[in-house]
């Protein structure tokens, strides 16, 4: 048996909750003689619906494995099986680097497993920021465009670049339906407040009139209602009297990038499930 | 001069900022030959409002401090000049016992600065608890009563024992403005969610429908629109997609019992200055 | 099928680590027609060590089900099956309340899935506190005894109670080899530092000497050597230059309550597992 | 009196405790007509120590106002006055890129108030990294060299540059005493573990093996015992069971990244004041 054939991947199961279902997945994958390195599974006894990540090590034969699992599943599954490896990603921008220098170092120096194939804005502010690190910027000015002309225009050119997520590093634009649809569970953004407070714009403007202690920032997908998509991951710190809205605005910016990293390697990881309005991270 | 004499009192001052007040209100104390043992400031530069919080110790005339700083103060300051020591507070409850258990604990063995003078309730819940710990309780029902003939027998059952504060600890009721302007900035609420997010009722139910990975407690003064007044401090801890409401329920149980005994802390110590919808902790 | 049969109990297993565990596992459950309420599973690659918690639900039949399963898991195996429900617990205390009161609180009003069968003092300072929840207090003097005398004494009186747990709600003593070993992984500790830093007496003065930005507090399995079991869980708080030894003291004691508290709930919960010197949470 | 003349500068400072003092130094601010924007004070009762930070806005004749604070400040007193702004810095560095690519971005794109004059390196790992950023890069290679002598190439090629401070970003070599001692309190290290745990090597490793819950990061000012000069600030995560030795070096780079950055904003606001082995951060 070749070593080069041995690949580690990732199968994510989504289905109606039923007896044996372990069991039964982790069976099959017994037969097809792959090692199970680590399995996640969890049950939301509330709606009855049985989630598992099961990362396994062996030579693969995909279809039949999946094949095996169809048969096995009950009605209603969904189940799906990656590679283990750097996804690909476009960033868009608007006018603050620190959460796309961020993105920058650790796709370079190590700490997300994503290839940055293009970063795209509005503006032309961070263009030099983005060819420090001899990656591609594109502008694509929304001056004298209607939002969902823009919207096209901004799609025509991700899907140049083919990648798995898009993900809005301080994107401070309103996204169309068409485009939020374009992308299904694959559109991650951060937002500088800890949602739902502050839904919308200025959100430490907002903090500041009503005297919060604490401040956050939220990842999350984007779905068709702005700031309401499914919550990866929320951070805080705290903030006090002394704290000028500038202040709030200057000290979130360490939070926003951090928040959006994080959730970002569990999304790379693939470890994040959407349903519904929600998220399960294995 | 005689030892007992010697005192420790806090003196605390808001006034419009000006050019050399803390120089003038210093110089003012060191005429009296009180010593400075600690002093916080801050500058509100956005409404130009001048705080202060000076602990002092030595032999005090009262009357004649006061009238000095009152013909140096510009137009518009507030003083006061407290004492240092136990408060006397009365608390409100309705069924859950966990913030009630911790101020009891507090207040009898360290922690909290006060005396507990008696609980109120308008369910008989948690009568034996209280008694545990020898204090008054006193069922005051809302059975049968309008909102407003409810909160005047609360008030006067209160007033028996002059409290300095009222503390809701998980007093489930809305308040009528007549009771929260009878206790000017002298009522302490813990609410169970980081305002502003979940204002209301249930906010456990409302943080698992949103799918929030962030739940939290706020302690704030009372004023007239519920859930609105001035934050005195927040806390939260994590959730993920494990927790049920009533997992969310049980964990934000240690958070408000936390957040509402530092916020208590904080108040005793005469540190909080309320400035329109804002704290200042000095 | 009366209702009454069907009962809930986890399954534990630590083995070896093997290709179709959690297959084989799952299985025999499913054969004893056990439905899976929600299990955890984690492989330690570094010792190849496989570690499963199973909810299971059913009409259990215990020597058969643990007959398969010694049947089929590999040598070396530990398993256990155990009734989901209430744990008995002793408390071990010397002069400090807050521990202690947080305790008596959740196991009365709850919180934790625990009755505390007895509280045992080396001092009666804390007799009035445990009398005041109708649960036996017992002074165990360590006045004239050696340290190997006093905890057979102490042994003696906590065997009367056939407790699940003992837990050292701040008991301010050196433990004997004698009575470690007599509980094995039963005597839960806090310790008042975030171990392993401050190991030893007073490590609130550590703190303070060395002028750290964080205190915090561990609870853990106690081993023979003192401050060095295997740890469940720590936490933390921010101090900074305005805090005293004493001011420390003061706000660790809320940090050693919750780390014990929520400690206890992962042991009660029977969460824990220990293995070597570290504690795997599932 | 010309706009342009108006100026911003702090007054700093540190001397016995005495009746009195704030009054005569904010009195002396107000004689020379300078508005007090922010004043912080802290008084060590243990030690008798006063510590004081006014942040003044006015037309500044240093000479004269020293002198004045000198005719009144008690003997052994220190002050200082200096301008805001922009500081200079040079950073030392190893092979990891977090915490450079993190003050590379702030410096150049905002978030800390430095200008980077420098990085200097024993390898050339991170040459690239610097001139993505047009900042100078020096390759001092420790290979063949004396500690000592190594050292000694190091302050001439820092020397050059004339910086306020000199930053560790991960600079993995144990400086000498003739380093340490030629750059008093202005020498800012990171060190990755909430200290005084884990200090010295490896301090990941040391966590792994003791099973902590907690990972953490320090900043601290350099003196002549490594690891334990007066700590600045400290953060710390959460780990569990499944972080391996490298997850742990991976998560904690986050960490490290943000204590440094954070303690920085503090050094270079002029907000900290070191005193014996703590810091007093007004």
């Amino acid at each position: 048996m070749p070593y080069q054939n041995i690949q580690r991947k990732v199968l994510r199961t989504i289905c109606p909750d039923a007896k044996g279902l372990i069991a039964k997945i982790t069976h099959i994958c017994s037969q097809h003689e792959l090692n199970i390195v680590q399995n996640n599974e969890f049950v939301d006894h509330r709606t009855n619906r049985f989630f598992m990540r099961t990362e396994l090590e062996g030579i693969f034969n995909d279809n039949s494995l999946l094949a095996d699992l169809d048969a096995t599943l009950p009605e209603g599954s969904m189940r799906e099986l990656n590679n283990i490896g750097r996804r690909r990603i476009v960033v868009l921008v608007t006018k603050e680097a620190h959460c796309l220098g961020d993105l920058l170092m650790k796709s370079t120096y190590g700490g997300l497993e994503m290839e940055i194939a293009a970063v795209i804005s509005n503006h032309a502010t961070l263009q030099t920021l983005v060819e420090r690190f001899d990656i591609p910027f594109h502008l694509v000015s929304h001056e004298g465009l209607t939002r969902e002309k823009h919207d096209l225009e901004m799609i025509a050119k991700i899907d140049q670049y083919q990648p798995d997520y898009v993900v809005l590093a301080k994107y401070m634009r309103v996204l169309t339906p068409a485009f939020v649809q374009h992308y299904p569970n694959q559109v991650i953004n951060i937002h500088h407040s800890f949602l739902p407070a502050f839904i919308g714009a200025r959100p430490y403007h907002q903090a500041y009139e009503r005297g919060v202690k604490i401040i956050g920032a939220t990842a999350h997908y984007v779905n068709d209602n702005l700031d309401e998509g499914p919550i990866i991951l929320q951070d805080v710190i705290n903030v006090d009297h002394t704290y000028s809205t500038e202040d709030m605005i200057c000290a979130g910016r360490d939070v926003e990038k951090n928040v959006l990293s994080r959730a970002l390697y569990h999304v790379l990881a693939q470890q994040v499930f959407v349903y519904g309005n929600r998220t399960v991270i294995l």
